[in-house]
């Protein structure tokens, strides 16, 4: 069977793949007078006196909302909020399995950007954290900027989980061939809500001295007039020489191209017309920008896909579930630039030593969310990102 | 220790009462591929190409959302959603143990009747009902009616729960004391959201036989002129002959008295002016409205508590689960009055012969909820309040 059939038949069977397990059980009376009423309202009392006691008392201080709003699925766009519930689930799922967080899948019947903001600041006591999900650009932005003084870790995971793996993985390639990332020009693929995290963590990481040149479908976006207020903003921060073009001209002495953007886009020229030792992660899922054959066959070095079958998998879930449970475990209010950075080393790191094929460790390596987790929540103590003392 | 102690150390050392439990495991590639991409993509497309799929490939169909937004909680009045999380999470453990259904606590962070109707309308994709609840009157009226069309049951237990089981227990204790409800004289004290419902609900079933004389604190309400729109709906609706005066006018010559209001109101003398075989449920929690010594100084027959250390406890426990499995099950659209009047009928015949000290099951004899729940399904197939057939 295809993984589609396999799917849906497991989907079908499990009804689903979460599901609510009680920690407590209701045997007798007198668990009932212990974990509902009347002895629940000592625990309610408790908290009506001191609100942070919340996060002492119930499920809150492990709970992760995973909220879409079907806009940007998967590759499969806008498909709405019933269609993004099993990918939610899913991630609820990975939540679980990779680093025992209680994850609660959430779809929102709506597209607006101030209803949802809304909404999640009336959802958020009930949370720990909230990861947005699969919601499409530019919305995302202005969704995660405003929910970032809510008090607990707001992040965009299509934004920032993939930035976090891709920089992990350049700083691998990059040792892998010899090269300084500040020193590298790095052509970026789709302005979209990974795009974008990519091209503005690495500009931050090599500070400012990397070569960027972002692309959208229209070819090189700074120094366009076309552009919206978010690839303006990208465009007054990093250092981009060349102004206009398309990918052929943007690939032409590159160091590495970042993909981010549609099948096949890249052809095997533009990676013989980059530098030796060519970088080329094609992350377009299901279909990269190029296959590995082309691009080895163009003479890069490393290549990297989103996929499962080829190997160097930039995946999410090496980072996702590391850098809530680092946020949970340090109490922290949210997720910072520097929090992510640390996320981005501790898994280059947690790769061992890099060669080629292997510049991300695999998902299914043990440990690797933990590792994450601790560079995490070391960093928000750093930072004094966390919630006071409840006393 | 007494079950405040005990209650909060429970909570402490659990972290709250509930989690997420995975249906499916995350062992191999293979598993990941399945359940998240690339296979889930396929599940995603076929819910797309057809939303009521989401019905049979996710967890929607066996979903609850535990909804309060902390402003009636308990009898601890307007506490907030912090404080209210424990008694929801409560609730979605009793809705696991008593009926397998998985239940979402959410608490929200605003009181606006209008956004919370909005809230849940945007949250309504993701679960298969919603249990409101907590949610002070009269804006609980407002929020469940303008809720009811949203294509998914949505009930405010605080009325509905507690209406079903009251109605149950008045069937078994007027059949114990051979009379009839519909040629009762029915004294109903506080007017909240429990106390209208109860009015509604017996109304209904006696199709507007029995005599009932709803009070608030001010004393016998139909009549009085300073009565909110949701009260006088409910004078609108019953037979009541004395309008005026307090609970001595109103219990003298009474049947049966229901006290959904406030601790020691009713006195041993008010018990003995009622008709004999006087009928007592003083469910004010946790101090009821009168002892069972003073109830049975005056002279009552039956005596009910909301307690559980007295026989005769009305919990809604009795009833919620059993009426969301049938719902659930049934594929209901909505849960309609007749099904409730189904959930109430189940109720009182699955407690066997009633008895004075026996006119209700114990909260957990086994096998109610089922049996709930079959009545309520089979009667939202009689009505057809059910979801198409998806094809």
């Amino acid at each position: 069977m295809s993984y589609d059939k396999i799917s849906l038949k497991k989907h079908r069977d499990l009804c689903g793949k979460i599901g609510i397990t009680c920690k407590a059980k209701i045997k007798s009376a007198d668990d009932l007078a212990t974990y509902y009423t009347p002895g629940v309202a000592a625990v309610s009392r408790e908290i009506a006196r001191k609100k942070c006691k919340v996060w002492d008392y119930t499920m809150r201080a492990n709970s992760v909302a995973v909220i879409s709003d079907g806009s940007a699925v998967l590759g499969l766009g806008n498909i709405g909020p019933e269609a993004a519930q099993p990918v939610m689930a899913g991630k609820a799922l990975l939540f679980k399995e990779f680093a025992n967080i209680d994850a609660y899948p959430i779809v929102l019947n709506t597209q607006d950007a101030k209803e949802i903001i809304k909404t999640i600041k009336y959802l958020a006591p009930t949370f720990g954290g909230i990861n947005l999900e699969d919601i499409s650009a530019p919305r995302c932005f202005e969704i995660e900027n405003e929910l970032q003084e809510i008090g607990i870790p707001v992040m965009h995971d299509d934004q920032h989980g993939t930035a976090v793996v891709v920089l992990a993985g350049l700083i691998n390639a990059t040792k892998v061939v010899g090269k300084k990332l500040q020193n590298c020009k790095i052509v970026i693929n789709g302005l979209g809500a990974a795009g974008t995290a990519v091209t503005l963590m690495i500009n931050d990481y090599s500070a400012g001295h990397a070569e960027i040149l972002p692309l959208d479908s229209n070819g090189l976006v700074c120094g366009r007039d076309d552009i919206n207020h978010h690839k303006k903003t990208v465009c007054n921060l990093v250092k981009t020489k060349i102004q206009h073009g398309g990918l052929k001209e943007a690939t032409t002495g590159a160091d590495i191209f970042i993909g981010l953007s549609a099948p096949n886009v890249l052809k095997r020229e533009m990676v013989a017309s980059m530098k030796k030792n060519a970088i080329v992660f094609a992350l377009a899922n299901p279909t990269p920008e190029i296959s590995a054959e082309e691009a080895f066959k163009g003479g890069a070095t490393i290549y990297a896909t989103g996929r499962s079958d080829y190997g160097n998998q930039v995946n999410n879930v090496l980072a996702f579930p590391g850098i809530f449970r680092g946020a949970l475990d340090a109490k922290a209010t949210k997720i910072t630039s520097k929090m992510k950075f640390a996320a981005a080393i501790a898994l280059a790191s947690a790769t061992g030593k890099p060669t080629a094929k292997r510049i991300l460790p695999k998902p299914l390596e043990k440990g690797i969310a933990l590792k994450i987790a601790s560079a995490v929540a070391t960093q928000a103590k750093k930072e004094g990102v966390i919630r006071p003392k409840c006393i």
